[in-house]
């Protein structure tokens, strides 16, 4: 058993392959898994049961071990707020905007080839899909500017 | 073996990979099950022999698993009612609408990136085929809008 | 997504591949889940971080699912009750008795070539490892005798 | 669609493979398929849901199709009769004897390297798996002799 | 071995997987095996040596398998008839007509997606290449109309 | 196409791969071929229809492209001749002898893991199998002297 | 060992698999074997070391195995003759004209999915790349047009 | 990229998959790394060139990742001490004994089925490999007793 | 273990099967790797740990054993100079000229199908990313022109 | 192209993933070259037509590339030399003895699970196959003793 915080070996790996601009889905138990992804990416099933495991848990267990750059969700037809969006932004790095799109726009983000990892949860509320983008890993010291990154995505080595 | 009603390894394991808006198509037997769909689908071969099994005898095992949000069924040239159709109407779910397309627009349909699963049957009858399109799951006390979504393919859980 | 309380398809998947007989491993987050299991058994990854997901949520997944004939415990060294107990014998059908092996004894028995699927956990409670034997399911009205089975194993249809 | 009375792919390419002292395994619901059966054997699963497919929908696919050496059932631990029995006489070839196993030794000869193909169904009925053993198919006027073959093992070419 | 006249595992999965208006290219000695045809087609080898097998021999075992809607033969440059012509004819179902393209005509159809199957024989008359469509099988008693199928095509079952 | 007599893409490669001491099966249509033979040997499938191809048309095909050094014949039950013992010896190498093993020891035989590839024939004539040991392949002028080889398995270099 | 002048497992198995209009690259060392190529295309490696094998050792292999229809060189920049070129001529078939293409122009056409078959070799001499085209192997005795096939593409059986 | 110290997706994918006595092979430069380990392990090549990377290298990216139970070396035949030993003993959890054994016992234990994972280095130093026992870890306030694992194996965790 | 400076099996497999005009990719950490090249390229992960290894360490390595026709950089979106350029000029063969592209640009070009390898280090510095176009070797008296290649990506053999 | 001696990417492959007491067998045209070897073992086909390339061609490119610690060679069954004796000691490191044995004995130890590379030659003259056994490489100063190897196995780093 590995001793940090995120365990699961088809998530390491997919993320160890991974970098700046790579996407990451987690999406909700009613996301279309394959059709709804790019074939090339890594699929990861963690849907148990309803409500097992969670978006915010998968969420939990990857926001110390990567940056993250963007974060999108999917909103509902009627505009209404998404049940799960205050506990996504408390789990999220301070100050990261989320940008929120409608669900075939979503869809189209979440099938391009930039995505590299979805996982599948069993999460049960609605419109609860999250779609990362990978941000920089700065060393200790490096003050190189970055056009696209901002100050919330380039996080310092953390050893 | 499972105490499910339904018990076959490549559909369950098919299901669990789809989602809303994944389509399943139920073929007959005169269906050109690889030629006729995209190659990323699961394909799933039940034609034993002619007559079994049946098309409903699959949609009779499906119906009880999965949300379903809409149906198209493929119209025989002369326009004239497909001798399954009162069947299927009865193991559908009350009120979903049918999809009536003529074969070339099924066939597109049916080739789309979005059909996750081709069951092949040895249903004998003409024009039986059925595309399904899943539907949402929703959790007991769930009452966010669907925009696309009709009553009957929000399911509550069954647990 | 499927209305089932079990959604994942690699475990639906090995279930409906497996029977009377066939043993799952439900893996605590320290147990060595390929070297410790034949290589031609499945193996589904949920240990996503320390503690999610537990054992116990895995049964609770699987106990309704399948008919359970028999279930084996690790016991620790010192003879010492697992922390776990309760709460599997909770979740497990009535009046099934455990087995207690030694560490060793488990290992050979998980690694029998009748093992079909291991479940990776990450269970951070110590000898939290569970080995299930699938038991029979009988249409109702089946009254035949089963030899290995005791009465809990034989449930009766789902439906 | 094939014209014959098989016409699942997956059995006519595992019998196109096999021959003479082959054997074909046509499981009830509850077999232990992959566990109980060799690795290297084609398994074709047609376990939709309970009750289909039968033991005997596939064994009267098979009885045209391929000649039949030798059957072998599993006997109840009572000794009493398998309900299934009188309908598996009326399909077999008529003289065939069936030779009875007890539970363990059928499982001992199902995972022999001579069985070629398992067929999973959904049959409810218990101890109802058949063992077949494929005979020799002569050509018409050939009147040579088989050890081990029993006449009704040798068909005359169907054409 | 099968009692059928068809025998050969390859061919046989592919036809149990295909269905109407798959074609089915049965490719002289000198036909470019796989660069002319999908990738995706099933390639099936009986090129044995210079006239083993022939186009006809292949014929001859499929016309009783599968209905045949179309067929189409490749015509030589000079426009003279193929030497194969006539024996083709033989063995096709009455009434059937040919089609006849050019030689990069003939490739272009049969590259096209619905190649389900390319079978290679070592024929060595010239412009010997068979493409034929699948038609459909009806069920005794059927009498629904197809737009596309000749009367030829529509092939009663032949249990 | 290419000009020599022997075409089979398969067969060429096996024995491309094979050399002296490695085993050739030319199995008539009755034979096990896959539970007959080692998983790892090359199994070429050549049963298109009953008595095609047959045995004789492999071995003349074959005969040409390798040295042999020894042939095995499956002998019947009575010890009668087989039908086809005749044709098989007028094309083998003047001078070869024919090894003849009862069934079972000839299964033994051709599942050793000498045996490189199995050409599976439509033969019909019983007793027809064939189990060539390749020998060795000299070139011109070399006269040292082979312990195993009889004098019609070292051939000269045929350019 | 096989009797023949071409030995490759490999190669006889791509050839074997091509015909009329496939193409067949011998690369130089130089040559980008894999991205300057289909994916497709059978890629076999005799690079063994600086001038091991030679362009010209692998073209006097194959030219008594396959009927050449085309050949086709790639240019120097400054339209100096290839070094390479008279003993290509010498091996090539009488009268086969050789076309030169300058060098993106030859990897194109190398590029197009025609190409069957790359054989990488270890030629040190510059621009040394041939791609040939399948001609057609005619029986005896045939004397049907073709309208693309030069005399010299058009090879009677060897035997 | 991952903000963890160990970066590399085969290695994070290998140690998620293992546990509690498990074995992790890191190799010098000199080792036999498939010849002398079983095909089942995972097997890592960082060996870049002579030096990049060391034994010492992964074992520094390692140590922070897993609990080590046990750590087995090569020792030279001269029983002379292994030059990389105190950089060993350094990175090494404090306490843990080292195992020495000779080259052979030491492929013996290698080659065990319980390793599962080979890294393979560049490491120049001789008789540099390492062989690791993956130990336990413990959740905050675990006390439960580990009759093989020694003080320094059970780590608490690392969040 | 090799006695050459470059001993990687996976770097040089996918060298040898490269040649003039394939691109290698030498990426920094934070790279995407997977999504930001083909997915027909050889992928190599060396990403051990921050700074393990290096850009460098991995030209070094290759730089004797290629010849270079082209070096091409990523520029950071401020202009400033990249801090790894100093060292990658000292490395790189003397007169080269390294072209400078803008983020999506270096994207583009390292995303084209002439990518033929992709090595994945744990550089730590920014826009360290390194992609070479292989060049031509020169046997020793060879003066033959290339139009495209420099001076220094003509190296005579090194023997 | 590589700028080494060797450019074969799956002989260098094989090599990158061995290492001392691994085992490489050069093997002449009429070696069974899969059935005389372990299936794990890579298998490269250098064999283009009869005497190219021949086994000390091979020899000639890897002896630079590795240490070698033991040659072996089979010895005709009439203890004449072979043909090929001096020409491998020519190009063997100088004093390193060679091992005969007879030919079922050389078939054994090149059947061990220590063979990692097999290279399939064209080589004609008979006996001539080479089993060599990878040796150690020192880094420059290193003094350490070597139990099994001689002194020309340990060969200096070549940078």
């Amino acid at each position: 058993m590995l001793k940090t915080t995120l365990l699961h070996p088809g998530i390491l790996g997919a993320l160890g392959r991974s970098g700046h601009g790579s996407q990451v889905l987690i999406a909700d138990g009613n996301y279309p898994f394959t059709t709804g992804s790019p074939s090339a990416a890594e699929k990861v099933f963690l849907n148990l049961s309803p409500g097992k495991v969670s978006v915010t848990d998968v969420l939990a267990a990857l926001v110390e071990s990567i940056p993250i750059e963007a974060a999108t969700v999917m909103v509902p037809p009627d505009g209404a707020q998404q049940q799960i969006l205050a506990e996504l932004r408390a789990l999220l790095p301070a100050g990261l905007e989320l940008t929120s799109l409608k669900r075939h726009e979503f869809y189209d983000l979440a099938r391009s080839p930039n995505t590299a990892l979805v996982v599948a949860t069993g999460e049960q509320r609605r419109f609860a899909n999250l779609l990362l983008t990978i941000g920089v890993v700065r060393a200790v010291g490096d003050r190189s500017s970055t056009g696209a990154a901002s100050a919330q995505s380039a996080s310092s080595f953390r050893g």
